[in-house]
């Protein structure tokens, strides 16, 4: 056993407490998995079995009290997110938490001060930042490739909606698949988001209007520096998940195209055809899950602070509820209006 | 001598003036030129040498008055556009318009009378319609490929501004450049704008607010049947002229990629290179410009309706209006405040 | 009528005759038709009359006699070439013969002689030497942006075989279709070919063997400087006409791929499809052929020798010898067999 | 620890070596390295630090005699394979071995029966056939989308020649390189090769030549099937890794292009860059070194015969073989003077 290893507890063991659990106990450096944690008890020891996890928990609490744990990775519901995050800083546990922080920006502020005065260290999910493809991108924006960025454009669609009961605890549309674009929109440019426009509307499916909620949006972002960002949404691409984005500026553009499985091309009297893009995040991101977590385990090691802040998961949650009162009031609206700059 | 070929004048020897010329002069099917007109006295002679056009004169009415003129092409400065068509209509004379109409709204009214008044055939120069790349899109489209239409996405950056002059007369982005994507907006999809929601800048050149206009803008905009499009626009692209379209719906996905004057791809240790896009209108466009005047021929011959009509015309500029006001008053802006639906 | 324009007599009316002749009338600067001729008069009358040729005769004896015409577009058969030329230089016309000039090396060797003893301006129609792509990759070859060329690959394959009748007079594969890429392979490299091995088969249809022809084949040429060129050949690719060349070099690589008749990409649940390359040599070469005739009224204008020589005809047609030569002997042949370097 | 897990002696802790065990020590599903051997004593305790693994040795022969190793991965050079492969099956242990084989076709004659006589799983590391876009040209071809196969073309072009004493070792071009290619010749169409005919060239290095070696080549491969196929190669590709593959057939075209690190596009005034591909074999197939390995231990598990057999290692030995005579003789030569067909 890795003796420098920093043993983990990680609550929650859906569909993305599988992965980053996957990740910790086979193919993260510098960390293993002490115990697992989640209310549904078959489930939970279903995947601590697989993964030789060697304790078990329906509570959460247990984790937090349990002293071999040094870090967290909460991978539990978004309503959970609070309580587990103020008890797991007071008992000084290092915190992975999964997107979004809250949907309170009240919330989150007093989770920055907590943070601040245990002095933990605190790292969003942002995986999306950790991915080649958007890293590249940035990258080319930074070296001053692009020049000046003048226009971005951010195209992000799934490949089928979710489930009823997950749209109705979602947060919405901008709260729960939107907010990845406006934190890419936050990364991939060096400068804050003042103002949203949304249009919101249900073409893919009557369910999203019975939740409340909408499937299908266009927005519209302006950046303190002057740049302009349009983000497009949709909960079922039936092509697959569809995950682009676009910089243009003063002196070139850069853009990716989607991940594919493979590269091949077949012709035939019907055309020219190739692979659709990988079907959905846990295909399409598995690197960038990887990447993450590696890099909050080395933040941890290091006693630095990891680069997806409090104040990143802030920021895009005051984007998200501006761009739902946008729709609510139907105007262009300040992100001051929920949140000061830092 | 072909002598069923419709006897045309053509009005402005300018940029777009010199492009009907040549088509109609050599290339168009039934159609020839007896007479060229521009104030420009030396540069008009100099075409008509070049092409073989027999008349010249500095004075528009000389062509109205010309017994052997059958059908014009109106390639002047758009401010000349509604004296010459209430003129040419008045004296029979069939009328292609190169875009826009005008810009105002009660003058596409009146001209709208005048040629159902007249029965003289009408057409306005949105070439981009007989474009290939945009053609094939709307065939999808229009075959159900695409199943309903949800999001429909325009790019349209020009490779460089145009002069001082030219800006200070354009009547502004949004009449000058973007009118051609309010109308491949409006051809895409069957369905009128009904709102329009703008941000612009001046990102590429102080002149452009020097003249109280922009040169980034992005646009959103809401069809009557619940599809949402968004436009961006730049004045300079350093990369080349980027022309792009994408229709999202609910089977699938139909996009066109720029057109390159080759398909080469060079490799070296720097990285794989291909070809920039076709420099600017006149070569991009080359073959929209001569298939427009084919059609505009051969309903002149036929005696149909052209499928550009004064509707499309003036939609385009209503459009364009709701864009500026929305700046002015930073708001979501109807259509209806312009023009109501035909 | 443009009196500086070379009056030109075109001899045969098939689908190459239909392709230069329509050149020659409508886009060529400085050149006219003053003579049309095919021993089939119906078409031969039907093609005048579409392009406003006034004089047409079964018999190119008259063509030659014309003392009106200044040069020739020699478009008929094959095996009528070596008569034509003979008797047009010795008339004092200029030449343009489409490839091959002849299926004996000492035929050409005649006619090479005959050209240097009138002084009359020849040129043979490689026409794919004139074609965008291909001139590009060209240029990035002698740039240097290759190095020094190590392997050249040539694919060229139809879309559909040609006619019983046509495969019986074709001279088979390698001097009827081959012998393009033979030419292209020249020219993408300034180095001779001194060695030819090939194979050939009948996979797509027995006529070809009935006709003791092949209808697949695989060459590899050898360049006097070491480059090695491969070319595979097929006379029936089902999505259509394959056009495509790679030079791989110390420097790099230089690839085209097939143009297509539009750049769309439709995205559906089956995958991403594109656009078949553009049917078959009319549609593909439309803008070589263009590019060719302009040249060659050019050079005669300007008295100078065109860029496709004699020397050229004999060199691909000594490969396409050596080449058949290679299949019968089953072992690699010489060029040096049919012809002496110049 | 995984008590059904096969236990491993990696035998060859070099580049290849490293490879297969970090994928046995980590990745594979019930697999786990109890000895590692080389003779470079420093490096295999470095890399047995690294992954965790208990015991080192110098000497092969303690690996064979370690009752605790049920299966063997070779990965010494190619000059120890056949003393290892004939110990370890007479000690019964289930064998892993990378390509070639040997060089001698005696020596995989001899290894044949040995595998026979003891009934010991054998699987020769032709790891191409486990990439996923070589994988789904066969399935392409195998679903009969291709039709029958008429060409085969593959490219194979290394980033940059390996060590001189790698070269003198290696047995040359076509048994170190192209035997991949010739391998993955017979792996995309269900046919034998019967016939070879190659070039070489020494345009990359003359330190080939020193060692009596080629570093470029194109090779002509005839199938029993009469379908026919080119191979190209390279020493050095400044662009980096060039793997491609393309089938052509009586009904279609499939083919693969390279990987690239990232999906970027990036556009400015020189043109549009992007991603060279993968840079070499250890980047380019890490995927399929990991699916190879874990069908070698799938195989082991369930007791079948794997899919890479020693007749596949002895196939593409003999082309190779093949291949140097018809460059030493300059001929045409069929592989049947090498192997009788099994």
């Amino acid at each position: 056993m890795n003796e420098s290893a920093i043993p983990f507890g990680v609550i929650g063991a859906g569909r993305i407490g599988k992965i980053h659990a996957a990740n910790l106990a086979n193919r993260i450096r510098d960390a293993r998995i002490v115990v697992l944690s989640d209310s549904a008890k078959d489930e939970c020891e279903r995947l601590a079995g697989q993964l030789n996890i060697a304790k078990t928990t329906p509570d959460y609490r247990a984790v937090l009290r349990d002293p071999e744990v040094q870090a967290i990775a909460i991978c539990s519901s978004t309503n959970s997110h609070f309580d587990i995050i103020m008890a797991a800083a007071d008992a000084g546990k290092h915190i992975f938490c999964e997107k979004p922080i809250d949907l309170s920006i009240e919330n989150i502020k007093t989770i920055d001060k907590k943070i601040r005065a245990t002095g933990v260290t605190f790292m969003v999910g942002f995986n999306r930042r950790f991915d080649a493809n958007f890293a590249k991108i940035r990258d080319l924006v930074r070296s001053g490739a692009v020049g000046d960025p003048h226009v971005v454009k951010i195209t992000s669609r799934d490949p089928a909606p979710p489930s009823e009961k997950y749209i109705r605890s979602s947060g919405g549309l901008f709260l729960d698949m939107t907010i990845h674009d406006f934190d890419m929109a936050r990364y991939l440019i060096d400068s804050e988001i003042v103002e949203v426009y949304a249009q919101g509307r249900v073409l893919v499916d009557p369910v999203f209007a019975k939740a409340g909620d909408i499937d299908t949006a266009t927005v519209m972002l302006n950046y303190e520096n002057g740049a302009l960002a349009v983000i497009d949404n949709s909960r079922r691409a039936v092509y697959g998940y569809d995950q682009r984005v676009e910089v243009f500026g003063s002196k070139g553009m850069a853009t990716v195209t989607n991940k594919t499985p493979d590269n091949h091309i077949y012709s035939n009297t019907d055309g020219i055809h190739s692979a659709l893009p990988l079907n959905f995040f846990m295909e399409r991101y598995v690197d960038s899950f990887l990447t993450e977590m590696q890099i909050f385990v080395d933040c941890v090691k290091k006693k630095v602070e990891p680069p997806v802040t409090t104040w990143d998961g802030l920021a895009s949650v005051a984007i998200a509820l501006a761009a739902n009162r946008s729709i609510e009031e139907h105007r262009p609206v300040q992100v001051a209006e929920f949140v000061e700059r830092r």
